[in-house]
């Protein structure tokens, strides 16, 4: 533990806690794929994606902007929101890959407002983006969810610290 | 699938399609602590917390404005981010529980800037509120990075639908 006469930290110090830290966070792993301005399908995978409120139903995530994803973000209203089992580990893999190989395939389809929806995923949520809270080079997005559909259920797919997991029940719960 | 013709879904319909989906979310689980302005600390257990930028080393979390915690969130400048591991199960359980008894016993000490820290978790991030996002009863805070440190590792702790849960390797991942 530091002192307050410790705490004039370097911004490289703040940058490895954080790191560290954030290596030991684990998260649930989304897809969010919509339309850049051109109709062309964008998209990634994403360990952000968060509940905000229940009324109205609201998530957020959050991206850098200088992602590939950002123009579309930026400039068009509705995005898709996939949830992921563990077997939707390549999908995840891929959408992780080079943003022009993301949408080479039969993986996906058009839904709704033209949407790219992504095949066989636990769930799907249809939103619009209602707020784009930049600062510096990122953005955390504010989205309210107008539909949505379940596909299968499966276990939940998980990442930490660059690897994907899966769950098991907790050693003495309950 | 719905189509176009289907989209005016009533909000009850959203409402069901956001729990479903967040129902087959996984998340790990954190533990955010403050101080209210009278200086009593105030914390809650968070599956919202996400990553938003490295350079600087940005975090964001969710709340909604009715919570114990939002007051000390809306008026002071600091809070401080804790990892948790499986062993601290009964730590996310007794701070997602009434909020007279989080702070009742001997499982935290006072850090910097007078924070409450949680004791025994896999990592923990001081950092300074840079942004309050309201809409509606609800607030995603963004929050800078300034300081953090480090304590035993263990598996990282996950919760899904009412349930806490642990990772286990992912099959025939390589």
């Amino acid at each position: 533990m530091t002192t307050h006469a410790e705490i004039d930290l370097s911004s490289e110090q703040a940058l490895n806690a954080f790191r560290n830290a954030f290596q030991r966070h684990s998260a649930g792993v989304a897809i969010i794929t919509l339309n850049n301005v051109d109709g062309s399908p964008v998209g990634f995978t994403a360990t952000s994606l968060a509940s905000l409120s229940a009324r109205p139903p609201m998530l957020t995530f959050n991206t850098a902007t200088t992602a590939s994803s950002w123009p579309g973000l930026r400039d068009t209203d509705h995005v898709a929101i996939h949830m992921l089992g563990v077997r939707n580990h390549k999908l995840a893999t891929i959408m992780a890959g080079p943003a022009p190989q993301r949408f080479v395939g039969d993986h996906w389809h058009r839904g709704e407002f033209n949407l790219p929806v992504l095949d066989d995923v636990t769930a799907v949520l249809v939103a619009k983006i209602v707020a784009r809270n930049e600062i510096n080079q990122a953005a955390s997005i504010v989205a309210e969810v107008i539909d949505g559909f379940q596909g299968n259920d499966d276990d939940g797919l998980l990442y930490r610290e660059r690897r994907y997991l899966a769950p098991r029940p907790l050693d003495g719960q309950d």
